[in-house]
């Protein structure tokens, strides 16, 4: 087959917002892409979906993190679920041409990679389920669930579990699993209908809207909590982690996974800075509980329990088919339309999972 | 034997301390106290030494924490090393009359206790060690440095650990069971006669004075610290904390065992409070760095760790013995002079594991 050229559309970061990101901080690009050429090596991939996730926030800002964010004019890093288009005819490869395979190839239609990508891995769904789960509950949202409550969280039968953004893709698979455990499960979401369908549709015990003020939000965690709280699944922060701070139990365990209420701080540099309060006056307060209730604060990010794939993969497929964890998306059609997607992300006003469909 | 009457001298609470405890908030009180009645199901215990610990600060305080708060006009808490002086002729009882035992009676020369009271311990010394090491390197101080850094901070060789109060009862021990674990070991210490003990008889690799400017200490520390900080056994807080922080490798340990220059702070009450700073500004940074970072925070006190008891037993009296720990007591005589001594203890004054002999 010779070589032949088509249109890449992509997003790219614009700049770097300062809080939330708007729609200056992207534009859209085309550019033409060709079929790999013999001898080069690459292989074309078209993508099916995009997973836009709270952690691509801490990508668009320049802090150190885990990660190496994105540069300027470089496209939006996410998870993809893509099919092969076109393969190097002189390459071997593991893939082949019609294959779908899970990537990591960002905000764009196409994108030409190495046939040896490391990142790029063939998806087996011997569970026959919809394809854009693999980016959800039996992907990276959901191993992230699966590995910080059991591994961190360790819940035990009769223990409190409560869980920020209940109703989000990692939130609700983090609460339906405590409930498999034997936990007491409360969700705290924004607004009724999230937390109706988290109470009627996933199966929490109570689920509390964060919208109110901070005295009843208080006020109402504390009374679904009356034996305190086990396990806090932490992906939230701010007036969330408040509310939840006094009545964390001795020996509480709780996984910081994300904290996506500070995700628009420009503070949050990851350096410790006196400039936002006085120096030393921040942390006693959560130094001292830490060590009089001998609680353990872990972060994690989902690669650091690479070594659990199998295990979640069989727990949670088999969960999915014995009707034990439910999951809804949130699927929004076209590319062009990820940017606005992403802010209403960032401020709760997806619903479920949240996938681009290219 | 018929019951006869001596004098038990007491220091007890007079007043909570507001800040730094001083000679008013302590007072010196003697009553008579009997020898056992055949029918009291009672013993009578002499004091040889009392311990002093940091931790009696928050006994002094009426804030929550893991254990209560001493009563006005109480006797001051306090581990002791006891001989028993006299038992109810017609009770059953583990110990005889002689015997040496652990036991928590007190700021007291003397304590009437239940024959069966279980914080009473008798005391088996195959070792051969000085009595006065089983409040110190071999008791409580020991244990929680024995079991903090091996269990939360999980040394492994090469890696860098850090340790402030360093020439204390519990740092001393800490560091060099990191050394023996084949950790590169940095202590912090106040002024340059501890310093140069914790490197040249203790062993570490470096000692740092905490006694100078923010920026110093912590421009010395990273460059004591080239590859960041592994395990950073908490017992400082304050800005020995600050300028460990930003040094914390990925995936550090933090133990949190103490927070000596926090005991005075008045709003360090266990519960989120507001007033010292804008609410919701002080985690986010603390809690970024351990999502970004992976850092484990644990909190522990060492009961929460009573099975390691034999292990801790066997392993520190045999590195004692090989000369592989060290230790050094600070011990000052007379009851009536402990709460000057406690008092120095705050504010680093003594110099090694301050015993009170009575």
């Amino acid at each position: 087959m010779p070589a032949q050229t088509m249109t890449n559309t992509k997003i790219v970061l614009a700049s770097r917002p300062e809080g939330a990101p708007c729609d200056d901080n992207f534009r859209l690009e085309q550019e033409p892409i060709s079929t790999p050429e013999p001898g080069s090596g690459q292989m074309l991939l078209e993508t099916i979906y995009l997973s836009l996730d709270p952690y691509m926030r801490g990508r668009m800002s320049a802090a150190k993190s885990y990660a190496e964010p994105v540069a300027i004019g470089g496209v939006m890093e996410g998870g993809t679920l893509c099919r092969v288009l076109a393969i190097d005819p002189e390459a071997r490869c593991r893939h082949k041409v019609g294959d779908e395979v899970l990537a990591y190839t960002g905000w764009q239609s196409h994108a030409l990679v190495k046939v040896d990508d490391p990142s790029v891995v063939a998806l087996h769904r011997p569970e026959h389920l919809p394809l854009s789960y693999y980016l959800g509950v039996m992907g990276m949202p959901g191993m992230t669930a699966y590995t910080g409550l059991l591994l961190i969280g360790e819940p035990k039968a009769g223990e409190t579990v409560v869980v920020a953004a209940a109703s989000g893709a990692v939130g609700a698979v983090v609460g339906q699993i405590a409930k498999i455990k034997g936990c007491r499960v409360v969700g705290i979401a924004g607004g009724d209908r999230k937390c109706d369908y988290v109470v009627n549709e996933l199966g929490f015990d109570v689920c509390i809207d964060h919208r109110q003020s901070p005295q009843d939000l208080a006020a109402e965690l504390h009374a679904a909590c009356p034996d305190g709280i086990d396990v806090y699944f932490e992906n939230v922060g701010g007036h969330v982690f408040e509310a939840v701070f006094p009545l964390l139990s001795n020996f509480a365990r709780i996984p910081v996974c994300g904290l996506i209420a500070h995700y628009n701080d420009t503070f949050a540099t990851g350096e410790m800075s006196g400039d936002d309060c006085g120096r030393g006056d921040f942390t006693p307060i959560l130094m001292r509980a830490i060590l009089t209730k001998r609680l353990r604060f872990q972060g994690f990010i989902v690669g650091d329990f690479a070594d659990q794939r199998e295990n979640f993969v069989n727990d949670v497929a088999a969960w999915i088919k014995e009707g034990k964890i439910k999951y809804r998306e949130d699927i929004v059609k076209g590319l062009e339309n990820a940017p606005r997607a992403f802010q209403g992300l960032l401020k709760g006003q997806n619903f479920g999972k949240l996938l681009v469909e290219i």
